[in-house]
């Protein structure tokens, strides 16, 4: 049912390289925002590449690059594609890969079935990381599902006080466009991206199926008490926020471990006041980033979290208060895309399995007006955001093989 | 044994308030750090109250206030006092009340009972609370004992980067004459000042007798993992500061609070990096200040605060490191005074007990070379460094009574 592809590792590699020359940083670094010099360097090559597999090239308005192969059969199309800006810096897979991996795909496919049935697509997303405007994340894949507000372009601004707006005018894109950018003839859209994490490699597997991205919920937690003085109050007569917090922090983390996997749970981020070695704190401010890929799960999770935030307040008399500033519902996977990619997996001999996206992805946009699936490919020690993330051709090529095999399966043989 | 004394609240409340104005901060707080214009003032006004009490007056080479009245018998000196600068902004009672309570004593002995047999001394420190040179604490003090490194004067700077050599310039002292402000000639120092802590509140009591002032070690405890992302690191593969920090910091918290009174451990800063919401910490960072009297319970303390360390790195497999800013031995009073001050009190029926002193004070400086104690008065909800802090006339009379009828016993009938 899947023919032998064959995805050419000379070629992944040499693209991989070319491409992490553009806003290159260091050995190994790659600093490539939206809208900047190198990431025009970086689509032009990109599109370049594309109108050398044959395919017909296409900028949208917000400047995110399409290549497409058109089908004999015509219907809606079948996309694969990732974002092609990084973090600041980032390293040379995030993303990249997943927009090259579209592109060798259609390539390899164009050159040994000639054209698809149905229309075939690959993108590089302009924008996913927010790593230059901090609220602009998923800017290309909210444009293609219309999920730009209008005034966004006028309020988002860089750090440096740019609107993005502006932005998009000095790499000639008008932002009175952007609506021209929504699509609603995506079939199915699969995207190839590096884990982010460990699993693949501690179970020795160079392929993951997405099942679905996880929900998530970041909460800011504000716990005060009374700042005093450290020597002169006695223990008992104490309302030390640093003590509840400490409490609160063991407990969610304790619950999110006796779960298991995949339930996580993160404090990254704490303030004190006043943050004096000798002062007790008046108020310590954290957060908590729950996650889970199951709705009801997730659910659970946030409420034992709360149980235990207003459990440990009380017991101290301790004032707490917390608000979420951000609240995303788990996003599945489409479940006959999955069966697909397993199918074509095993027909291939692709060692894999099934495992859920910790991480946020275009997925999750895209999955408002497609069927949606991912493939992960390992990364090595788990690492990403950073110079130092790695995945081996070797098994972006066989990641790659599967995602030929899945458009493949799509578009020859619907 | 001990005569009536009548301290007049009148002259105490005044000499509070009239105090306070130099470096006033709104309507109850006060800014007056060493050597600046308001510090001028206030020591200007402290010596003509002691010239107006019949008192010789004397500033040393660091700006130290003296006032003398002659023994009879003459001998080694029985002296009073506290610091006359303050927090930015402190209030109206720390320090300040000590520096009055010596004058009003002096002045009260004098009026009521003449010359006494041995020399009487009260004292206002220049500096006690490094809130503008924030390595000088015990400035004054320690020139008296003779503790100040010949670099210093150079050496320490205020926030704006003068020099406190160039400060002490400013005001007309000459900081290579420092040596000649030590003092090897002063037999008893007591020094009266608010207790900071709400203990003597709690057991509605104006007065307490300080039996010490306790040790304390201030530990910074760095906590090392992997910094990964928050989604797509499983719990089971993290190496997680934060939770060791956390557990670490309820474990040490928890110790204190079982071991009761006089143990205190607190967690007053924190640093998390890279303090991201959706990043595992790589590193945290964060400060703990034990304390103890008791010398003995203090190793145990620390050893049970550093096993507690040791424990929670090895089993999560983080790297931890600590090292120590301060160490203080405890410093007891002099047990003979501290019985003095208990015969006084209850000779007077002043309702008092015996406690310790969580906070340093220059007494503890003073304790190298003289017999020392202090007299607690009752601070309102235990506050201090703040404008708010606050101590009644009545229980401020109470104190200062207490510390005549001690200085009595010491100088008029020894």
């Amino acid at each position: 049912m899947t023919p032998a592809i064959t995805v050419d590792p000379l070629l992944v590699e040499r693209y991989i390289m070319e491409l992490a020359r553009f806003g290159a940083v260091g050995e190994s670094g790659v600093s490539r925002t939206v809208y900047s010099p190198e990431w025009v360097q970086a689509t032009d090559q990109y599109a370049a590449w594309c109108r050398e597999a044959g395919l017909a090239v296409r900028r949208d308005a917000v400047g995110n690059v399409w290549g497409r192969l058109e089908g004999t059969d015509g219907g809606r199309a079948i996309v694969s594609g990732s974002h092609i800006d990084s973090q600041r810096p980032g390293g040379r897979y995030d993303g990249a890969l997943g927009a090259l991996a579209g592109l060798i795909a259609l390539r390899t496919l164009k050159e040994q079935f000639g054209a698809p049935k149905r229309p075939l697509e690959c993108l590089a997303f302009c924008e996913e990381e927010g790593s230059r405007f901090p609220a602009a994340n998923f800017w290309g894949s909210r444009a293609i599902n219309a999920r730009i507000a209008p005034d966004e372009p006028e309020r988002l601004r860089d750090y440096d006080g740019v609107t993005i707006g502006s932005a998009m005018h000095t790499v000639g894109l008008d932002p009175a466009r952007i609506a021209a950018a929504a699509r609603d003839d995506i079939d199915t859209f699969i995207e190839l991206h590096i884990e982010q994490g460990p699993i693949l490699e501690h179970a020795g597997l160079p392929v993951g199926i997405v099942t679905g991205i996880t929900g998530l919920r970041h909460y800011v937690v504000e716990v005060s008490g009374e700042a005093n003085h450290a020597g002169a109050f006695p223990m008992d007569l104490r309302y030390d926020p640093m003590a509840g917090a400490a409490e609160i922090i063991a407990g969610v983390i304790g619950t999110a471990t006796s779960l298991g996997r995949p339930a996580v749970t993160t404090v990254g981020r704490m303030r004190v006041e006043p943050n004096y070695p000798a002062i007790i704190p008046g108020k310590v401010t954290f957060t908590i980033d729950a996650r889970h890929p199951d709705p009801q799960a997730l659910a659970q999770l946030y409420a034992s979290h709360e149980a235990v935030m207003r459990e440990v307040a009380q017991r101290r008399g301790l004032t707490i208060n917390w608000h979420s500033t951000l609240d995303l519902p788990p996003s599945p996977s489409d479940p006959a895309t999955v069966a697909l990619l397993q199918a074509a997996a095993n027909d291939l001999g692709i060692p894999s399995m099934l495992m859920h996206s910790g991480a946020g992805h275009d997925s999750q946009v895209m999955a408002q007006r497609a069927r949606m699936a991912m493939i992960f490919v390992q990364s090595r020690d788990g690492r990403s955001h950073t110079p130092e993330e790695f995945t081996s051709v070797e098994h972006a090529v066989l990641g790659i093989t599967l995602l030929a095999a899945g458009l493949y399966r799509l578009a020859y043989t619907p």
